[in-house]
């Protein structure tokens, strides 16, 4: 048996042409397109990579973007000043502060002076509440599960009544896709466990998994024999393991890029299963877009 | 083998002693106690003896308690306006306003609009978002998961790498405790499985518990052959099945209570087990108690 490949990459260019589409819709009935603001302290080269797709992710839906980059040495206050201006923004809908920010500021801090209607990241506290109450309460799901729940349901795989093992507990990926599952509704109302460094019997719990979910961060973590015949297997892992000659100029090394998943063996057992890279990566930042877009329609009334 | 019985009131009277105790050094030391308000809107036989309760409770652990009784008619604007004036008060912090509420008020704004830092019920939406990320940004778990949790940890039972089975997803016992028993530190570090009305093999998943938390409402769902030997039961269920004279007044009919377990057959086989009633019921107001008396320690610098 060969697993039915779940490629981020396709699955993106699908859900962005729809909020093109939308955006292009919502333009013309209501004169608005979804605004967002980028902000950036500092010049680290990951990060500036980081953004750089985001803004270019949100031109090429159609929506106003702001990039703000502010230098290294920024106070707090200031940039505590400069997200209240765009919480007041009406033309903003979603603001973004790129991690990490310099040691001398309180990231936490700065991430909970946005505006929870304005949190497309789905990290703020109001947010994070919202998700675990479920139901009409969530706004902005975080969008690494957001964009997990949608490969999952787009693959047109069952999750109601499914066994899903969720590997890793963390506030990123782990927690949030948990509480997502095992709400009531589409995409979700399976039986959900957790597993983590103290779980006793990481394989038995993957062995029963329908959906299994794995973020630990640890190339390999899953073995084939750990793996249910027919199960979907969703690897969020993306581990550094070494590096090799870029394809696209030899002279260049890029970095070699594992999963958690032992994924040539998983994929004879799996029945759907996400590469690393071209699975969940491309999802992120797709779901940002959403994330983005539904709140300008909170704004209008027509989420 | 007969199971070791957790009992709701005696870990009631340890806590509130502690409590008591705790609030008198305070007192001594920085010239304030916590401070409780009980809003009750209406005159409902069930809010009026809760509220009843929860006054009593706060008069013996020696906290400034206020009731505020408000008529059945009063608007909602009233309200927040009430509720405005005690998130300003210095001497208050604890807000809880008993549910329900009558129908021309809406439950949710009037929830929403309590200040999070004296939202000692936990159900504001940024105290739930505070409790599922975890670690130090927990301030208020709600009382009747802190009640089992502290259960569990006062009954001795070992928690890290435990098999957790939490029966029952809703938002005041079954995904809290979840959220609460998967997260690194004590008394919690287990592995966690939710089950629900959903969930294809209910007895094979409960079968597998080291410690099984039942809060389905549904009277004696949970049967012995699916209680693992040795295992902490703790019954969150308390369901009327009936009446009966009662002990003290044989002239007047009280209700017969039941929980979720079969308990006469249960208690052969766990290890520990709550009754109901006697079990899990005392403990909410405690800990609402406890979440008062961690508000003003949260103030005053000193949780």
């Amino acid at each position: 048996m060969s697993a039915k490949l779940i490629l981020g990459t396709e699955i993106r260019e699908e859900i962005l042409e729809e909020i093109t589409a939308e955006v292009a819709e919502i333009k013309k009935k209501h004169g608005m397109v979804p605004g967002l603001v980028t902000i950036l302290v500092g010049e680290s080269p990951a990060s500036v990579s980081y953004v750089t797709l985001k803004i270019k992710t949100a031109h090429r839906v159609g929506f106003h973007e702001v990039q703000d980059n502010q230098p290294a040495d920024i106070s707090e206050k200031d940039l505590l000043a400069l997200i209240d201006k765009y919480n007041k923004d009406d033309s903003i809908h979603g603001i973004l502060v790129q991690l990490p920010l310099p040691k001398h500021i309180d990231d936490k801090k700065v991430l909970n002076a946005i505006d929870p209607d304005k949190d497309v990241d789905g990290f703020h506290p109001v947010n994070v509440g919202r998700l675990m109450i479920g139901g009409d309460e969530v706004k902005f799901p975080p969008c690494t599960p957001a964009g997990i729940q949608e490969m999952i349901v787009r693959a047109g795989v069952e999750t109601s009544g499914a066994e899903v093992v969720v590997v890793g507990r963390s506030n990123i990926v782990g927690k949030p896709i948990a509480n997502m599952m095992v709400q009531k509704g589409k995409g979700a109302n399976s039986t959900v466990t957790i597993v983590h460094t103290r779980t006793r019997d990481l394989a038995a719990h993957c062995k029963r998994a329908d959906i299994l979910i794995v973020a630990a961060g640890v190339p390999g973590l899953v073995k084939p024999e750990w793996i249910k015949p027919g199960a979907c297997v969703i690897d969020v892992g993306v581990n550094r393991v070494g590096e090799k000659p870029s394809a696209k100029d030899p002279s260049k090394m890029v970095a070699v890029l594992r999963g958690d998943v032992d994924f040539d063996a998983a994929k004879e057992i799996a029945g759907y299963i996400t590469p690393v890279p071209g699975g969940v990566g491309p999802m992120t930042i797709t779901m940002l877009m959403h994330n983005t877009l539904k709140s300008l329609k909170f704004k209008l009334g027509i989420a």
